[in-house]
């Protein structure tokens, strides 16, 4: 058995009974038990996405992280919770609620199972008390999803919300989700092999081309998934845009790939060759051990990739692995 | 003066009069000449683009060729002169007389300037017809829009067509158009910067994922632009999701990353750790060198990246920046 990993990105989905998700809002989901170590994810009477017992049962998911090596894995809400379209009193409400479910998710084994917050990040006042209060409560930082409808992360709102966590130390963790895309994008997966990685560098660069990051404190710990979709890949073009045309430097004082600084991203990325350019662009204490776990595209072994590209360099695999993830979330 | 680039991926714009465009369709795109070196694309009475004469104007374009150092450049249509969305019949007779304009701008220096044709991709007997008259008139193969309203590369009568493009020895160059994306993109180019490249990758992954390369001839050659946008940098991820997921698998019998032997693309990316992850994925042999001139995104100094990159590979170098144009599409 490997020690000492640290995943920053699994999710977990609470029990939530059809009645209690009727209750909640009619676009609410809920689990369906088929009692065989699978079932659905459900919203009102349609199956939204079939999953495994890992994703709701915290005895199997340690069991897995005993398997695997997994020392210690955050947990999150899967985004089909996040609820930014209610109505956000209800969506508030269940923010709560969904919390609450988190740290009984983590109460399994609270020394290798940390809890991140969501929050009603349609309503910024309530967004930042639930985060007070999830803080309070036990949660180590907050996942968000990477836009609110047509707000991207540049929001003036969401900026405030953002200046919030900094304030209380909470690292924030951006997830893709409601991705762009159309009829083109019905088959094979495609919005999670085209649209999530972009969605993801949409949300990076909306940051950083409004010139929203030189009016945050750079105490803020944000970190995005995959890699940061196709941010670092793409960042040649866009710093070649910026130099060139002038709609692209309008808001922005200072190169693109100058702000790679103010951003931490995971390792689900798949590739040694794109890890390699990953942590050549962010800097080895800027990418974090994430396994997307329990879902199918995430990380079959968690920590392959990374032992694998860095096989003779025990200083950025350590930093990966579980290194920066102690810094950046003050582990004890 | 560098010698020898062949730059495969370059734009010109005919000198269109407004009521050329008026009595073609609505929409069709016209120029208007500020007679200062500057210009705009107009469709109606709306500017859709401030242009600069070397867009039109194929002297000041062999100018700048000498100044660079490009020694032969492949031309292809602005894509908004594409017309997939008119009627069919309008949009046939506007690509023969849009690629007789191409040929009349390569008239300048036909040796040095070459013709990519354009075709009514809506209608797959017009497109057929008007790639063959091209083909006879002198184009060396043929630009396409990455997709057809929702219609993706591995639609049955594009395959049809991109059989007939194999028949007749004409490579064809896929360039992104017609953006997936919202309200959050309006600002900073964010369509060019974001939904290009994914774009992009979407249809590469629909012509993979959908089984298609199975059932297209190997002599067919394919080109993207923008160095196939966000596919090689998310290969790992497919090809992770392909193994773990029956939906992603369904159609597609290898593993996707097996298929890149299937594809070219162009160098236009801006980054030399970007551009040595292409080639590895690639091959050398199926990387050519694309500026994306005469616009403000694309190469400001031709070839100085793909020199950069590899100043000690000569071989690496030579195949990029002229060698597989000259192989691919067949130069004397």
């Amino acid at each position: 058995m490997k020690t000492g990993l640290v995943d920053i990105h699994a999710h977990a989905f609470p029990r939530i009974t059809q009645a209690e998700a009727a209750a909640a809002d009619p676009r609410a989901p809920w689990l369906e038990d088929h009692a065989d170590g699978s079932g659905h994810i459900m919203q009102g009477d349609k199956p939204f996405r079939p999953v495994q017992a890992q994703l709701w049962d915290a005895a199997q998911r340690l069991r897995w992280m005993e398997e695997t090596g997994v020392a210690m894995q955050f947990v999150c809400a899967t985004p089909v919770m996040f609820g930014y379209a209610w109505e956000s009193a209800r969506a508030a409400e269940w923010a709560q609620r969904m919390n609450d479910r988190m740290l009984q998710f983590a109460s399994a084994d609270p020394r290798r199972l940390k809890a991140l917050a969501q929050v009603p990040l349609q309503d910024i006042d309530a967004s930042c008390r639930e985060l007070s209060r999830a803080r309070e409560s036990g949660h180590i930082g907050v996942q968000i999803g990477n836009h609110v409808g047509m707000k991207s992360l540049d929001d003036a709102g969401i900026l405030d919300f953002l200046r919030h966590c900094a304030h209380e130390s909470m690292p924030v963790f951006v997830h893709p989700w409601d991705m762009m895309g159309d009829e083109r994008m019905k088959r094979w997966m495609l919005p999670w092999l085209v649209a999530m990685p972009a969605e993801t560098q949409l949300s990076m660069l909306s940051l950083v081309l409004s010139g929203a990051l030189e009016r945050l404190p750079r105490s803020l710990t944000l970190v995005f998934a995959h890699g940061g979709g196709s941010f670092v890949w793409l960042l040649g073009r866009v710093d070649n845009a910026w130099r060139e045309r002038d709609l692209v430097r309008a808001d922005c004082p200072a190169l693109p790939s100058s702000y790679c600084d103010r951003f931490c991203v995971d390792s689900a990325i798949f590739d040694e060759d794109a890890l390699r350019m990953l942590v050549a662009a962010m800097g080895r204490e800027r990418v974090l051990l994430g396994t997307d776990a329990p879902f199918p595209l995430g990380e079959v072994k968690p920590g392959a990739l990374v032992e694998g590209t860095y096989a003779d360099d025990r200083a950025t695999r350590e930093a990966i692995l579980s290194g920066n993830a102690q810094r950046l979330f003050a582990l004890g």
